[in-house]
């Protein structure tokens, strides 16, 4: 049960309730002027009890602040240079590593140019062995940074660890979590004490509930500055694609949970010929982003050389991502159709008015 | 290695290259004018036996006649309505099962009128459990063929058995081969021996190149009018969809054979809200065709409620997929670099004058 | 619902209880003397209808011939040679085709000699690519019987189609079905219809639910002589092992069904050296068959070289086997515990008195 | 490559190899008196250079310190009561979290009076979600410690982040990595520094190598002393169990590389009444431990109240573990031999005199 409180917030009362729940042993969480309640449906409220409430939902979450049912509107998460989120359509580009000076210039002014508005770079790589390149690290960061003030866009990159949190938010405007840390629980708890835009990325064989209890973990530290990537599930058959890009995510997300859907094509299918493509598809299926890996010279790539693309592929995928996304005035009444299914008209009327994360937590 | 014979066959020299090849202990299996050897790259011919050779193409193939190498144009597939393949979009759409005469000719009008060239519905079904709806059969075929003809549709239905294939193949103009039936070869060579066309679904875990064998069972009997249909694979996660579209297979079979592709949402998903944003994936991705479960009145279908579309939601979901595919001019030129990526243009002309496939199997 | 009736069932009641169920739209299969209704849990009989009635189950059914609830003791199958099932350890072993008829003779008698009591041996082979060496067909068969009657070994091997199963049944003591044919819905009635004894293989990504049903089809054909077999699923690790055996799978069968439970490690990990470490495995979970192939020199052999074992590993393993079988008193013991937990003792008692599949199907 | 050097390590001829390998533009990484050099399976050196090399390897590894080339001996992972590894059957045994100081103690001596000799017990859990029970903390690791004192026993317990390693090692003999953090690579150097025993659990999809690589992490800090921990993969049916046992995972590990390979069965099933089959299986397979959730009451239990066995089922699962164990000189053997088809015997000898990593990391 989902109580919402009355603003502001009566405390004496809130002490009551609690106290009440508490000698009937359940167990809540405090969230803003929302109290979530655990193992119960109802309680038997006193009429005192009930003039500080607003609202009642009874049913039972399996997370509360990523559901559509906390929050019936679209997250639009604010950068300096972006609204990411709703009906826009936010291109992220760049290297799988930033390996000198010259190249992440030379590409953030390229991919500025075919339209992204969001320069990645990886300076800390997380890589499956301990002997392979693991990025220049902070020298990487001053690089990125530089790359993307010269060319007016925001700057995505890796954090791995607690420990680097605070050298990595200097650089960044978006904390990326990668695939294998979906469920570091400390690594996703800290980067919401930030406050700062996390992209996260969905675990090689996490179910849509976990990616969404991932995201709790963050928003539970106050920070709905959240965008869900979806980059390619594991699956049986690795012959010609790296992973299998679950599309079919994308929808479901918006029915879920009102946070940005991000689409990597480049990790899902490890191929470059393959990346427009999918791109398309997950646009088409109503994905909010795209996060694209590009390199000058993808042969010579410290890392991932067989899925970047070129400047000149990348601006054709983004040309045709833009123009597949501008049919979809029809994708967007599609979407609020799909969650006017989920959601009811007066919920989201009170709702709305009581509390709006993106305002509060901006 | 594949030998092609200039045309038309010496018949003489072949018989003298079969004596050498099996003299040396090499196995090769001949199709139309192509010798498929599977065990060696090169071979010594002599300046006679060269004399009857038109090309030789010395990779190793997994498979032969569902490969580009073999056929690198795309392999359009006639039926009385309609050419399948190639720049067109197909859409297929009707009930899961054929439940009565009345209904079938509703929806088959309706479907029509949205947009849809060729008419589904299951007359014999396959089901998990012996004693669910097994289909109408032979009486639900004539409904099918009644309400296809009156609406100047095309039919697609499945095909269960050996023994079912005369009596269905009266009534249909396309053979659906089940996922579960994907890789049941006395059935696939015995389609195979119709000539007729045949849409083979992807097993649940299928392979990419399971799938292209599959295929092959069916062209080694000289069938060549087959689109492969993905419908979804079994994952990990079936809390919100059925199956999982691995919409990457479009590209990847493009790059690989020339038969089309058919996208299946919704078995794919499972639930009628995600089969649009799955469809519009599809066709962003490069797929040929559509095949789509509809019905009058969902909830009350006999088997299916949960995936299928009404027709109005039918009809927007056509008017959709048919914008994106129009503006895949972009689509069809980047399918054409890909298919040029794999196969050398030389071998286009000579390859194309020698042995079309569509001209030879209708 | 399962309805099970008085004996002798009193034809008269019985109409008119299936008169009542009609006229009230629900959907009911006979079983000898149960009557299976698939869309209700209760009904209201009248006193008359009640008296020809011996208890009722009001569980839903997922399936019914194959459950526990239906048949609480272990099915035991009997062939010429063999008790299989309840607490004997059956070795079956053979080389994964017979090749010619030398081979299989010299193959039987030591695999006898190591205390296999059925001989495998595939005559007829389903292959991914249709160039691949299919089998000797008949001729193989015939090979196969001379060679376990020799040795006094019963056969088994795969029967691949509807049309090949007279030809096949004449030479075999067990059907195989294959892994690919397990939802080949057509072929598991007609083997159903023969009565004889079926091995049948779980599909690579079926479910436990979806082998069961499997199964179901050949019982409600009235064959109850069928052992199921784990022979390793599909994942998405194939760097080291061709599958990944799914040994919990034997005591959630155990619990689930009567039938007896085989593994098959030769083709769940596709290589020689960890045959033996599964199929230890296998046996200490409660398997009561091993699958195994074997073959004199299977460097040279004709399909699965790499998997096959010579007959002196396979004596080692069947010594293994065997010692692990005896240990397990223990095994039997809990494994009546856990068939206890699910089927409570009255209906054990007057189940096994009324219906005994074992003394009505052979 | 790589290249193992004569001891003591002649500094000289050493900095003079690394200044030519780098020239030639290789890349390599010295472990005690190993050059693994990653880039190339052959080098001309000089004289004098080859005059400090005891042996060279030129197999390209995709880890180094993890396998069995590197270390063809098995690892015993050195405790202050076990020896684990080898030949020995460590059988580790506790609540899935320590709830109270009380119950802590009694299943400590329970388990201990069953045959334990590892305690365990989670005092930090990672959770799906935020608002589950997130264990007692530091508290919860003092129970844990006196109750493991008090019996006897060693104390293996999560370790979540590498600020809680200080306070869990002070406490704990073992630190467990939970499947979650498999590839947080920040955590696995940082318990890598500590040189304490760390049991290492594959994640939920893994692959061996992605497994070895993680080890690999932990080794390339000096620390060897790892285990293994297969806990079930995630797989496409959920109904029966939670996980999918690899129980094929042992033998392989066993060929791949020299760390004991432990065996969490209640983890893999979900279901006590699953466990004792499974923790059969692993051991038969060749596993060195198993690590079991036992509980006093599981239905009351604060987490995983479906998987924990009672005392006395724990009892049971022991004795037999232990007899399968001890039909084992068998698996001795047999392990043996499919260690020596890997590594060959002079390669053996050599190394075993010249580097021995649990002599060096005690």
């Amino acid at each position: 049960m989902i109580i919402q409180f009355k603003k502001p917030l009566d405390q004496e009362i809130l002490t009551d309730i609690l106290a009440s729940l508490k000698q009937a042993h359940h167990h809540g969480v405090l969230v803003e002027n929302h109290l979530v309640v655990f193992d119960t449906d109802t309680f038997d409220f006193t009429e005192r009890q009930k003039s500080a409430i607003a609202r009642l939902e009874s049913k039972q979450p399996r997370y509360v602040l990523s559901s559509r049912a906390f929050k019936p509107n679209d997250t639009i998460v604010k950068t300096p240079h972006n609204q990411i989120g709703g009906h826009n359509l936010t291109l992220m580009a760049g290297p799988c590593s930033v390996e000198n000076e010259e190249m992440i210039h030379r590409v953030a002014a390229a991919v500025k140019a075919a339209g992204a508005s969001v320069l990645r770079g990886g300076a800390f790589k997380p890589r499956t062995s301990p002997y392979d390149f693991q990025g220049l690290g902070v020298e990487g960061l001053t690089y990125l940074r530089e790359a993307a003030d010269e060319n007016g866009l925001d700057v995505i990159t890796e954090v791995m660890s607690v420990e680097e949190i605070d050298a990595v938010g200097q650089y960044t405007d978006i904390f990326q979590i990668g695939a294998r840390n979906m469920q570091n629980y400390e690594l996703l708890k800290a980067v919401g004490r930030t406050h700062q835009p996390v992209a996260l990325k969905r675990g090689l064989s996490a179910t849509i509930d976990e990616l969404l209890n991932a995201a709790e973990y963050i928003a539970s530290q106050g920070n709905f500055n959240i965008m869900l990537v979806e980059r390619g599930i594991r699956s049986f058959d690795g012959t010609y694609t790296r992973n299998v890009l679950d599309v079919g995510a994308v929808p479901v997300l918006h029915q879920l949970t009102h946070f940005p859907v991000i689409i990597d094509p480049s990790h899902a299918t490890g191929h470059a010929d393959l990346v427009t493509p999918l791109a398309a598809a997950g646009v088409a299926a109503g994905a909010q982003g795209l996060l694209v890996e590009v390199h000058e010279n993808p042969a010579q790539a410290l890392s991932d050389a067989a899925q970047q693309l070129t400047p000149a592929q990348f601006a054709k995928l983004a040309t045709r991502a833009q123009k597949i996304h501008e049919l979809d005035g029809a994708i967007a009444e599609e979407k609020k159709a799909i969650v006017k299914a989920a959601v009811s008209e007066d919920n989201h009327e009170s709702h709305h008015s009581a509390t709006n994360p993106d305002e509060n937590h901006d």
